[in-house]
């Protein structure tokens, strides 16, 4: 990819889009747009550029696809695999300024958001009309076009499905600066290829989210969640089918290890309910009443106990509620201060193929002696498995982390799971990507690339190449 | 579009693949073939073939390719839009006889199944295992492929969304004969552009389905309808924006006529519980008990009572709920028979605009002095208005058809809604797709087509030019 690089002259253009003081060069550029919260690689953008409205956006891209310059839309910079790095330079296009709710409606049941809104301010809004946006990535400081963008499902896709089906419409800048609606404020739609579905999930690479209206159902008014510890991490997991077999419905089913919890609560500086046991169920159930939920989540305690649960702990208040799943939200962060460096593996198998996936990551450990921390999505197979560098000189942590990912995508795809879950390809994992796909599938998706941005000005060297 | 005609070479080369007594030619061919359930345009293929094997479709298909035929996958026919008419001639592929259900997955909660199960054996088979497939659309001897390919949403798309949200995973035989898997027994999938989202509802233009994985839900084991007598219509569908405001989630929120209910009555020879009032809405309601489900219904009940309803009967026994739904599902073939011809609009619109759309549907019967006629889906905004043809020459027909839905199709643009909102576009409805998107959204999809299918042989002539 051979790009023009940043001039004076292209300086000037873009000052007379959006302003001189919504231009960054240089040094005047903060290092955190360098990187993101985990990829390794790191590239600061030539020049980065505030966005105020869908217009500007438009005419920035018009502006770079007209001379061939790259461009990277980036929101709070919360990616795990460098989709929002400027890998190849050029222009950095700042969503985050782009934070409006713009509106609620509640004869169509749905939010129309600007793309810098985030995930925390979403709940919080809705929930003041008793209404509620189901999709829960650990993360909520993302903003919503970055869950939209990797199809962030979270916790509550057990229940409720991942991001996708909760993007009814969006608004969307194209690599030619051309603007599109797709979908909209409907239920249904058949009305040629659902474009709105191929750029969800598109990590940046196709179109810039622009504004996007968002599906809500009402509250539910009652949420309990069960703790649950197991003697072993294997105990836990393995209980994962049977639940899901029972037909009970849980919102969310996490596992976690008292390793973790210990590290959540150091990082934290809040205690956790429970940690004598090496490993944890958390689920939550949720719905009108505590009747409606009540069978639900008894027959699940039953079974976990049937299946080696040492107790079952019942929070029914918000306080002990929200005590467990800040606990929960907060690990990422806390493996992350307990080592120097580490990258991540987010595979989704399928949910009957947990327990193998675990106990083979966990083995891993041994066999490499590195360690290898994890917790997840038991409920839906989505794994997030850690790898912790230490302190492993730099040569030595990328044959080890190579050698430890090898395994572990190899081991996914033998069990017919997928290379991400939820937090996307980016840069990090197109290797991977390229490996878990037979070229006729990669020769379609570099087509569906081509028909998006045809001269790949837009988020190069991303996903696919 | 330049094919090729198929010769006796061909014939001899399909026969080598699925043998002599699966290859039907000329006046072999039944003609049922040459046309679906509504859409006016009629071809017969030159060539029927009964596939029942992935790999005699991709061995067809690769055939077909190198030999630039073109080649229409066809289900039960039940399309309305003539997405399965062979409009180019060359090789029908008859997907019908691939109907065996493969497997049901209890702890992934999956049915993998063959293309050509119909919708309502699979209700019925995973019903036996207390699971449930959310989509309800109203003709239920379709195939799932054809569901799968049309994005079919159905009455439960109220609550349980459409088609696409319950595929998990499709093995699709692509237009040069090459077999890939999308998806999986996956929950989340953030692995790079989602095939398996644009394959559903591309309407067997970018692939054919050969397999599909189908995601299950616990059996609500309690279901109520309230059928709702109004003195009008417009009073009945001016209160479908309160029940959802109300925030009651009904699983189905239906409108219908006293005139349609007569016809279906006569049609079905079986007596509708109530036929004395003008306009009805008929809603459902499920859960786990009936306590769960009462307040909601309740609510609803009083609701529409303020609204100027007329009386509520609650039908709780499976019989009487069978009795009111089946008479629904016949609503288009009642209507069908009570004239010589009919086409249909099957757009979607925002919710709150359904009354909107309605009352401008049956004002054009004056202006234009014809039979219209309609019952859907006012709980997600999708409705189903025929335009009868009645005693109306050819050519009369032909001019005043085009004159409505030149009308309706605008009016639907200027509520934001699309073209359709589970049919599809196949042959009858592309020239109002072409209007409603913009040329860049029509470039897209364009190349999105070529990504596919690059020679174009591949259901040729639906959905884009």
């Amino acid at each position: 990819m051979n790009f023009k690089k940043i001039d004076e002259k292209d300086i000037q253009a873009l000052k007379a889009i959006v302003g001189e003081d919504k231009i960054y060069v240089g040094e005047d550029i903060n290092e955190d747009f360098s990187h993101d919260e985990l990829a390794s690689v790191k590239r600061m953008p030539e020049v980065l550029v505030e966005a105020k409205t869908t217009e500007e956006v438009s005419q920035i891209m018009k502006y770079a696809y007209d001379n061939n310059i790259p461009v990277t839309p980036r929101g709070q910079g919360t990616g795990l695999v460098g989709g929002s790095v400027a890998l190849h330079g050029g222009i950095m296009l700042n969503m985050s300024k782009m934070n409006k709710i713009l509106e609620i409606d509640e004869e169509n049941l749905t939010l129309t958001v600007e793309p810098g809104v985030l995930l925390m301010e979403i709940n919080k809004y809705v929930e003041t009309f008793d209404l509620f946006y189901p999709p829960d990535p650990g993360e909520k400081s993302a903003t919503i076009a970055g869950n939209i963008n990797t199809n962030a499902g979270g916790m509550r896709a057990v229940k409720y499905g991942v991001t996708r089906e909760y993007v009814r419409g969006l608004e969307v800048v194209l690599p030619n600066g051309e603007v599109i609606e797709v979908g909209g404020k409907i239920v249904k739609n058949s009305s040629g290829y659902s474009l709105k579905d191929i750029i969800v999930g598109s990590e940046g690479t196709l179109g810039i989210v622009t504004k996007a209206i968002l599906r809500l159902l009402p509250l539910p008014k009652k949420t309990i969640s069960l703790l649950v510890p197991f003697n072993s991490l294997e105990e836990a997991i393995e209980t994962v089918p049977k639940v899901i077999k029972s037909k009970s419905a849980p919102t969310a089913v996490e596992y976690m290890v008292r390793d973790t919890i210990l590290s959540a609560e150091e990082f934290l500086g809040k205690p956790f309910p429970d940690k004598s046991s090496d490993a944890y169920l958390l689920l939550s159930f949720d719905g009108n009443s505590k009747e409606e939920i009540e069978k639900n989540y008894e027959k699940v305690a039953e079974l976990c106990i049937e299946s080696g649960a040492l107790d079952v702990y019942i929070s029914e208040t918000q306080e002990r509620h929200e005590a467990i799943w800040s606990a929960r939200g907060a690990f990422l962060e806390a493996i992350k201060a307990s080592t120097t460096e580490m990258d991540e593996c987010d595979v989704v198998v399928p949910r009957n193929k947990i327990a193998e996936f675990v106990k083979y990551s966990n083995d891993l450990q041994k066999e490499f002696n590195v360690r290898i921390k994890s917790f997840g999505h038991a409920g839906d197979g989505n794994l997030h498995i850690y790898v912790l560098r230490d302190d492993l000189s730099q040569e030595a942590w990328d044959k080890k982390l190579s050698e430890v990912f090898d395994c572990m995508y190899k081991r996914a795809r033998e069990l017919n799971g997928q290379v991400s879950g939820e937090h996307g390809i980016g840069i990090a994992k197109m290797e991977y990507l390229r490996q878990s796909f037979s070229e006729p599938q990669l020769a379609i998706m570099r087509g569906i690339k081509a028909a998006f941005d045809p001269t790949g000005v837009l988020n190069p060297g991303k996903v696919i190449l």
